[in-house]
C-alpha cells in the first residue's frame, strides 16, 4: 500500500510498533502452537512480565477497556462499585464498557490532576451495609494519570494501606506503566507491588495490539480463564499476543523506549515554554504535555502535527510523544507553534 | 526464543502466519495514523472486503466470538432468540459470551451434519407474541459448518426466503467462509449475499489475529461504531488488523490458500480411508475430516501430530488441514494411523 | 366494579386469594411500620417458614421468574450452566430472564414426565474445565413438575447426593411446593431439606401476589439483600408480602387449600377418563391433569371453562384445579366435554 | 398477629393502605380471571390512568426501581446515557439497578434542590458521535424531587423543549407525582403531558404495592410486554395491582391523600419553624420537610417518631408526612422537638 507517513502529537497509539516486536513475531511464525494460550511463547512472555513486574498469574488480552474490564470483574459483583477518579479512562472513555459489563456503579472523584487521595476515598465509603447503595469495592487508580502525572511511592502505599484497612480492592489502570516507573526512576514491580490487579498496557509503548491483566492477589485468579474466553478476550493465535510482551520486556527493551518519548515530553515542555502565550498546566511526568496554546497557531499547527483539544471550553490540549517521537519533530512542533503565534 | 516447530492437525488456529500478513505489517509500520479505524490502511481494507465479499459495512474485530455477538448485537433485543444449530460454535465453544453479552436465548436445532434446515427453523417458530417465551428474530448458520460440511446455493436460498419471509434475520458465521466459497466453486459474495450480517473469519485462514463483521443490511449499521467500543473490540492500533484482511484479500491471495488447505483435507480422507478400520463420519468438503480411527492407533498419533478427540462417546475425532498443511504432513499422519493401527 | 365473577381450568394463578389473607392484610393496616422488611410482620412470617420448610434464610419477592432468578444468581456466575428440564418454567415461560440476568446458559435435558434423573444430569457433566464450554454448577428441578408430577423421595435423594458429590448446588422451583408435599404424604421441609435453596411459591396456591427465596446453604446469603434489592425485587412496603405468607402457613392453614385443589384434580381425572375419547397423559399427581379430549369438544367447553391446550400439534390440554375449584366445577366441566363430544 | 400501631415521619412507604384499596381487593375477590394483565380490572384500571395522566399506554408493575428502569429501557441502548440529577433515586437508592440491567451510564449533575435546569443538560451534551463516550439519550428528572421540590410548569416546558430539541427523551420518576399536581394546582396530566415516560408512583400514596409505566410516546410501546416479562415484573394475579389504582384514581380519590399529606407537611414546618435552632433546609412544597433539628433532639425524638438524618455530616433530616399524619402527629412531634432541646 503506497502510504503518506507522518508523526503526530495526537496519542501514542497513533504510532507504530518497536522493531524488536516485528522481529519476534516473524521468528515465532513458523510449525503449529497449541491455540488459546497453552503454547510455549505464552509462557515465556508470563515469565518476563513476573520478573519485570513481580510474581503474578498473567493473561493476555486485545485492548486496554478489556484489561480493565476483566480485571476489575475478578474483583466485583454487580451490586459493588467501583472508586475512580471523574477524569479516568473507566469514565470518560470506554462508552460505559464498565457499567455494560460489570453492571457496577462508578464512584466518582473530582481531581485537579488526575489523582485521587485517601480523602477523596473516604468520602464515598459512605451507606456501607445499606441495601439501597452500591457498595465500594475497588479502588482504581490511573498510573500515570491520564494527565500523564504520576503517584509517589508514599502515594501508592497511602491508598493501598486505606484500601487493605477497608476492605478494598486496589486496581491500577497501567496502561503506560512503565513510563511511571521510569519518571519514579523504579523498577516497575516497585509499583504494581501495591495492587491487587493491574491493567498492563503494551500497545501505547510501541506493541502491535496487546494489554496484560495481571492479578497479584491469587485469590483473584480461579475462574480468570472463563472470564477471558466469555467476554470475547480469549485470541485463537495468542502466542502472537505473547510474543509482543516477551519482545518488549527481554533485556529491558521497554526501559529505553520508555525513557525516550518520556524525554521527548520534557524537551517538548521546555520548548514550547519559552514561547509567549503558552501554559503548560500539568507537571509534565511521564511522555504528556497539558498545554495552552495561543489560539490562533492552533488549526495551522494541528494540520501538520495532529494533536486534541482536550478542553472545549479552556482550550487546553494534550500532546504525547512517543517511542518514534524525534527531537526534530519536538523542535519541528515549537517552531509551528511560534510562527503561527501573533 | 529458541522453539521446536512441529505440525498438527488439531486445528487451522494452530498454525501460524501467511506471508503476505507479516509482510504488510512491516510495510505499514512507519510513521503515526489515527488510531481507533480512521486511517488509510482501514479504508483500503473495507474497499477489498466489499469486493470480494459484496458491498457491505465492514469493521475489524479481534476474535472469532466477538465477531459473532458484536453482528447479533446489531440485530437482537434481550427478549429475542437465536435459532441456530446445537452443534454450532456459538452454542459449544464460546463459553456462553451469546448468552452474556446479548441476554438472549439460542434455540438450538438438532443436526446430522452441522446443518439447519427450514424445517428446523420452523419448529421453532412458535409462541410469537407471548410475551412469556423468547422471541426468535434471527437464524445464525455457520458455513462451512463446524462439521466441515457445506450449504448449497439452494439451501442457502431457501432458508434466507424463508427468513425474509417471516421478519427473521439472517446471519452468518463465517470463520472458515472463503474455504465454503472454494468447495462451491463460488465467489464469496454469491454466499454472503443471503446474509443481513456475516461473521467473517481471518485467523483460521492465515491471518495473525483479525476477524470483520460485515453488515449487509444497512439499518443494521448505526450504532455498530458504538457497540464495538462499549463491547471492547475497538483496536488503538487498528490499521494492524486491517492490514491483516488487506493482504490476505488483495490480487485474491486468500484463494490460493484456501484451496490448498481444503485439497489437503481431501488427500487426507482418501489415504485414510485406504486404511481397515478406519471409518470418514462427514463428508469431505472443506479443511476438515471427521473420523473414527483404530482406537489403539489414537494415543501414538497424537503424540506425533496432535487432533481432537471429538466425541468421547464413540472416539470420532477432527482432523484439520491448514494452509501450510504439507502432503507429506498427510502421508505421515496416514503412515502412522496404519503403523499403530491392529 | 361490576364484575361478571366466572371460573377456568385455565391455571391457578387465575384463582383469586383464599380469606386468611385478605384477612391478614386487613388486620396489619394501621400505623408505620420500617419499610423493606425491617417490620415484625416479616419476621413473624419468616418464622412460619422455617417453621414449616425447615431452617433457613428467606426472602418474600413479587413473582415466580423473580424467585427463580434472584435465588439462582446466589450460586452462579456468568460463565457457569445451570442443568435442568426442557419443560421447565425457568426454560419455557420466563421469556429468557434467566439469560438475561444471569448471563448463564441453560443446559436442557429432554423428559417425558418433566423429571430429570441423575443419568440426564450425567451428560452434562462433560468438558469440565474448558474453558470454552459454560460450566455446570447448578442443578434446578421442578417439583411439582410442570406436568403436575411429583420427584419421589429417593429421586431426589439421588439428585441432591450426585450433586453433593459433583460440586453441584441443587435448586428447587417450587412454586407449587406445598401440592407436592401433600402428595407425597410429606411435611414440606422433607422436600426442601435436599436443596441448597428454594423458590417457594405462593401465589399460585392462594396468595395475592408473593414468592419466596429460601437459602438453605447458609454460603449464599450474604449477598442476598443486595441482589434482592439491585434486582428490583424489594417491597417498599413489604410487610404486605410478608402477611400474605403468615396467614397461609399459620396453623398449617396451606394445608387444607393444597389438599383440596389436589382432590379436584383427581376427581377430574376420574370423571374425564369415563369419557370416550379422553386419554390422561401425565400421571395426577398434584393439581394438574394433562389430558387429549376430543377436538369437536375443545373448542366449546372452553368457551365455559377456559383452559389452554398445551401441545398445538398433538392438541394436549392442560387442566388445572385451584383451591376454589369446587366439585360442581368438576361434573359441569365433564358433563360438558361429554356433551359436545360426538 | 398482636403489633403495637405506631406512627413514624420516616418515609410515606412506612404507612399503611387507603381504605379504598383494601375494599378493592375484597371486592374482586371473586372467581378467575385471565392471569397477567387480559382482565377486566387491568383495562378499567389503564381507562383510569388515561383519564388523570394524559392518553398513554399503561403498564403495573412492582415497584419504583422496577418502574423507573422498564420505562428507561423503551428509551435506551446499553452505550447511551441517562442525564440525572446526582440527587436522584436512579442513582442514590436503587443499588446500581440502572447500571446493572439497562447497561447504561448516568450522567450526574449537582444540583442544590433536587432539580436540574437546561444548563445542567447543555453541559453533559458533549461529545456527541464519539464512540468513545457514552452518548446521552434521556434526561431523567423527579416530580417531586427527593427533596419533596417541585418543578414549575415553566421549568418542565424549559426541558421539554430542549430534550426534543436536542433528540432525548424525557422521563418523570413521579414515585409522587400526585403531590407535585397538588403543590401546582394542576390536573396530573398538565405535568406528564411533557414526558416519553413517566415512573407512575402508587406506593408512597397509600396503595398496598403498585407502580405503573405510562408511555407517552407510541414508539416507545411496541416491546413493553416482553420488557416486563423478562425484567421479572410481570404478576400473575395482575388484577391486584390494578385493582389498587383503579381504587385509587376513580372519583379522583387519589386527591384528597394527597392534598393531607401535602398540608401535614406545610403544619410540620410551620410548627417546626417556631422552634429555636431549627432550620429548613429545602422548600416545603409536598410532603417533606429537610430540617436541621437541635442536635440533642435527635435521637429522644426519634424513639417516639422514626425519621431519616439525611446528611451525616450536617445532620440535615427528613420528614415524611403521609395520607395518615394527623395534627395530633404533627403537634406531638414539634413539642418532642421543642421539649428536648436545650
Amino acid at each position: 500500500m503506497n502510504l503518506e507517513f507522518r508523526k503526530h502529537f495526537a496519542s501514542d497509539n497513533n504510532s507504530g510498533v518497536i522493531p524488536e516486536v516485528l522481529l519476534e513475531l516473524s521468528a515465532i511464525n513458523h510449525g503449529h502452537f497449541p491455540s488459546y494460550g497453552a503454547d510455549p511463547i505464552t509462557q515465556a512472555a508470563r515469565k518476563e512480565i513476573s520478573r519485570v513486574f513481580g510474581d503474578c498469574d498473567s493473561y493476555f488480552v486485545f485492548n486496554g477497556t478489556a484489561a480493565n474490564v476483566l480485571a476489575l470483574q475478578t474483583m466485583l459483583k454487580p451490586h459493588q462499585s467501583i472508586i475512580c477518579a471523574e477524569t479516568s479512562h473507566l469514565h470518560e472513555s470506554e462508552c460505559g464498557a464498565p457499567e455494560r459489563f460489570l453492571g457496577s456503579k462508578l464512584q466518582l472523584c473530582p481531581t485537579k490532576d488526575g489523582k485521587i487521595t485517601v480523602s477523596d476515598i473516604q468520602q464515598k465509603m459512605i451507606r456501607l451495609g445499606d441495601q439501597h447503595a452500591s457498595q465500594p469495592k475497588v479502588v482504581s487508580i490511573t498510573q500515570p494519570t491520564e494527565y500523564g502525572t504520576v503517584y509517589s511511592l508514599s502515594e501508592l502505599q497511602e491508598i493501598s494501606n486505606y484500601a487493605k484497612d477497608n476492605n478494598l480492592y486496589l486496581h491500577i489502570d497501567g496502561s503506560r506503566l512503565v513510563n511511571a516507573a521510569e519518571h519514579l526512576g523504579l523498577e516497575p514491580y516497585e509499583i504494581t507491588k501495591f495492587a491487587d490487579a493491574v491493567s498492563l498496557g503494551g500497545t501505547k509503548n510501541g506493541l502491535m495490539g496487546a494489554e496484560a491483566v495481571l492479578l497479584f492477589n491469587s485469590s483473584l485468579k480461579e475462574e480468570f480463564k472463563y472470564i477471558q474466553k466469555q467476554s470475547m478476550q480469549l485470541a485463537g493465535k495468542m502466542r502472537y499476543l505473547s510474543a509482543q510482551f516477551y519482545a518488549w520486556l527481554k533485556d529491558d527493551t521497554y526501559k529505553k523506549y520508555a525513557a525516550h518519548s518520556c524525554r521527548m515530553a520534557r524537551e517538548l515542555a521546555n520548548e514550547l515554554k519559552k514561547i509567549s502565550g503558552v501554559e503548560i498546566t500539568q507537571k509534565v511526568e511521564t511522555n504528556t504535555v497539558f498545554v495552552t496554546l495561543p489560539r490562533e497557531a492552533l488549526k495551522a499547527t494541528r494540520n501538520e502535527y495532529f494533536f486534541y483539544v482536550w478542553n472545549e471550553h479552556t482550550f487546553e490540549c494534550r500532546l504525547m510523544t512517543s517511542f518514534d517521537t524525534t527531537i526534530e519533530d519536538v523542535n519541528n512542533f515549537a517552531s509551528l507553534i511560534q510562527k503561527y503565534s501573533n
